[in-house]
């Protein structure tokens, strides 16, 4: 059976997903594609052959589709999950879930009214294999429970319209997710700790930021968000553990050795460093839906997680305060006990 | 267009590739499947519903067979590539292209008497990351004219069948030919030196073996090739030149640092080393018969080339002697002078 | 000319410094012997064939003493060192130079009114390759202004005697100083965050402790101290700054590839990792005394500093607040502006 | 006690190890010294304070020296060494011990005669702390029985007074006797292979070269040897075994990240990379003759092997053939069995 996915928004992230469904991975079809501007719709949906629809709730009720993917601008994509589980269809959000904690929970109650998961949100780091290798090192004991995590999240440049606050909004998001899974476990404060800022920003943002973590097992978490670092995207991440740590490998490289220097390659570009994870997402999204199973990813409590996470980390920004995240209780129906 | 590929050989290597054009290569289906175990290919034609035939020469002809791949018993292999080239159908061959040097000469004068390229052989180190990233240093000029390279084959064990000669034969032939591609040149001469070997071996195996093989700008490469170094599967491939070296990495693994140790996994199994190679391999051969474009991938004349310089690599492990390989000059269809 | 040395304490540490005196530092002989213990000083001085003083104040004032090297225990560190001050001699003073900020003042104050340096203060880490290429390229501007640095200062395992306060007091005390020095800046407040503390510690004690620093000029450090992570003793120090980073190598190991790892050793002992610069401190020092020069390493104000700084810290352990370091202005003759 | 070393020869490198003598080892004193050119002996006399003797003979003969180094033109070692011993003096001779094989065994006799050991030769890389660690590794039985090893030595550039059979017995020479000491092994056969030249060498030099060597237990080794690579002073050695591996670091330097890249410092001199070596080669050797110690350095009949071994790697690059050492039997003074 060849899954019929329907796209709701066009724009880089959906046109690249597109071209995913249609080129990469097996058992899919681009079937309905929806865009608030029609003509980027169209030619979205020219590629794999794809119908336009007017908007989400056509696109969602359409009988060619048998799953539904959201890459629409954040404030849209609560309003599509939920037409999706309304119809019963899977869903893949591409992060945010929604954009406020009140959103995410309308979701998670629709979905736990309807009895199974249907909702995956796209967090792409847990299907890298340098993180998948990290948590099997965890979870098979060699090195004890975790105590201290040190992540550093770096990108060469990013334009003047990223403000302060997606330093945890936008990107940030991506290390609570992946470290939520990795030390199963939950973040319970948030702390922003500002160094001096690098002369090579715009003058508006607080760049690079420090970011304290504390989980409820007491697992102590610091990330470096640096978006204007000039040298490369790199990704850092070492668990420090009761006996021993892991850290997460650089992407192989050739080494040359030229003019007394040994060099390997740091990427650029984000793209590159992910793109097989991403690969990989889609791969056993696809290959879940097809066969009828729930989505075993990022659930819309994971969705809901990064929201308040997040959120509570804008906050603490800009206060200088350590923010209590204040979560609701995790429900039996997301592995929890309440 | 979704290519139809009929696949002659349903043993391990015939699986693998059956399932990697069924559930990993997008626009590929396997409609057809033969093998001379009839029962082995009813099982293996299960999975992606594909047709049962009796022989390959009734696929070959098959309607719904727009592509061939052999994956059958080496010394069959030419009869089938023979039947591909004379259907005018684009044929995938697994190495080696032909068990003789006779042999793959005569395909290549049926595929320059068609007039243009069908046949593609079954390197796959040529799609490897790592392979790529050597080739595009080297042809960046940054390293210079490459004067040495110094390369490693090492398997953790092979079974008690594996004879010296396929040192050579089966398990050098992918130095050889990724090197001839990585440094576009031709291996002119072959010598073998035997260290003692292995007492962890069979009485009856020379391992390891250290090949010297001369090119036609004279470049010399050493070759270790040790099939029972038990520690792993490794592969080794360092280009001196002129300017400077570059070096292929080991797979990206995460560091564990334990008990006075900082270790990272060294892979066991060359599926896991090789397998992205595997997937891009057959991708872009799907994308090229698809477009209806010749193949880019390693040429009859690679898969001739690989049969001679192995053969007088395996003579040259008998007589101890330096052979030189005396090939036939290069046509012009293949990209030589002749 | 041979640099007569007296040592004052003759512990372990005290015995190490005799015995490199001896046998590893040229132009420099131990003449010169006392401990609060006369058994031990008699064993210690007997290597050297050096004589053995009732006391510190005897010791300095004897003639065949022409520098002073203080090993004792830290509280009685400031009498010894103003005994050499109001002598006149060179004095190489253990770390801490004195236990309280008041008596660090005391000696700076002494040693401005005599006019010229005498004193250096044994944080042996400046004179470490590692660091020293470290300083090396942050002042060559390769990598542009420091932000932020990362640190961990992990020892495998210390006796129960080690209390939670030591973690600042005589652990981080070494990170301290060689940071203010790296990136010639003050550290202007401290914080310590604890993460849940390892099952393998001692009921009493927090372990590992995530100590923060802020810099005059606005750079933070985050600095892991964890002194039973059961591992090895790996000291780890990252620089990120506005145009690159740089990192403290780990020391220079052989590679092992055995049963499907390939693994360096990491060093389990301290002194493993800091003989060869406590060789260079000393060779350094003794050749200053000879040549008449005032000392080049650490000086009783980066004494008095460290003292304030590791304090604030044990306070901010106990408070859990951000802890301003409120050190008096440096004075001219240190190279401040006060 | 001090040792008074007498040096004749005050080239570079006899400037080189009085300074060494003087400044950095401990427990020696040079006092005599003696050159064929008399105004660079009384240069180099200055610094330490020592006397100089019009030659060698004169030198060897004086009261007040313990033990000879001879760091002279290389044909004129056999007649200083021949001196030392039947002085009864310790004498340490810069290779080659002797520049003919028949001169290195009137030198062993000569020795044998004497009775007990008095010479060692000036292999440093004995004392490098990475060849020691992979000695260790091997004698462990971690890895297993040797079988082939990987070396490369590489210079950046040489001058032009340079010749091609140098490569052998100036440049090789260092591996040739670490690898005997490292596999406890002797080398009976060698070959050369000559790949294209660099074309940034002299046009009379044959760069690099390709050395094979065979020992007497069957091991194989492969030695690169390129003083013109350009780009750095580059030593590799990688000893492969029946059960893994283990291989030679790299000289531990700060990891920079700049500009898209992740690099590292290789050394351009080979003075930085053995400094350290030289240094405690001659701390061991000084140490054993206060003790009235035999040295446990190369001996004489390292230094016979080396030269025969040298010598035969010449004539191998000239004649292109395999060329049996032909050592004569080892004696039992040397812990050999004739």
């Amino acid at each position: 059976m060849t899954v019929r996915v329907g796209v709701i928004g066009a724009g880089w992230i959906g046109q690249e997903h597109i071209r995913r469904l249609t080129d990469v991975v097996t058992g899919a079809r681009v079937t309905a594609v929806t865009d608030i501007d029609a003509e980027r719709a169209a030619r979205a949906a020219a590629g794999p052959g794809a119908r336009v629809y007017a908007d989400g709730a056509a696109l969602v009720a359409a009988d060619d589709v048998d799953a539904v993917l959201v890459t629409s601008w954040g404030p849209t994509h609560a309003e599509h999950v939920l037409n999706a589980i309304a119809a019963g269809k899977p869903v893949f959000c591409e992060k945010p879930l929604a954009t406020t904690a009140e959103d995410c929970l309308r979701i998670t109650e629709a979905e736990m009214a309807h009895g199974r998961r249907l909702v995956q949100v796209g967090f792409m780091r847990r299907f890298d294999h340098g993180y998948r290798q990290l948590k099997d090192v965890i979870e098979s004991g060699r090195v004890g429970e975790p105590l201290v995590v040190h992540c550093a999240h770096r990108n060469p440049t990013v334009p003047e319209s990223y403000t302060s606050d997606m330093a945890a909004l936008d990107t940030a998001v991506h290390e609570i997710d992946v470290l939520r899974w990795l030390l199963d476990d939950e973040i319970v404060s948030t702390q922003v700790v500002t160094p001096r800022s690098t002369s090579k920003r715009f003058a508006h943002l607080k760049d690079p930021q420090l970011m304290l973590f504390e989980t409820a097992k007491g697992t102590r978490i610091d990330l470096e968000v640096f978006v204007n670092c000039q040298y490369g995207y790199d990704i850092q991440c070492e668990v420090v553990a009761e006996d021993g740590l892991v850290r997460l490998p650089d992407p192989a490289a050739v080494g040359v050795r030229t003019a007394g220097q040994h060099s390997t390659e740091v990427l650029t570009d984000w793209v590159g460093r992910f793109e097989a994870a991403f690969d990989t997402e889609f791969r056993e999204w696809i290959a879940g839906v097809a066969a009828g199973a729930e989505p075993t990813g990022p659930s819309a409590w994971d969705g809901y997680a990064a929201t308040v996470i997040t959120s509570a980390t804008a906050e603490a920004l800009t206060s200088g305060d350590v923010i209590s995240t204040d979560m609701k209780p995790r429900p039996v129906f997301y592995g929890g006990t309440a």
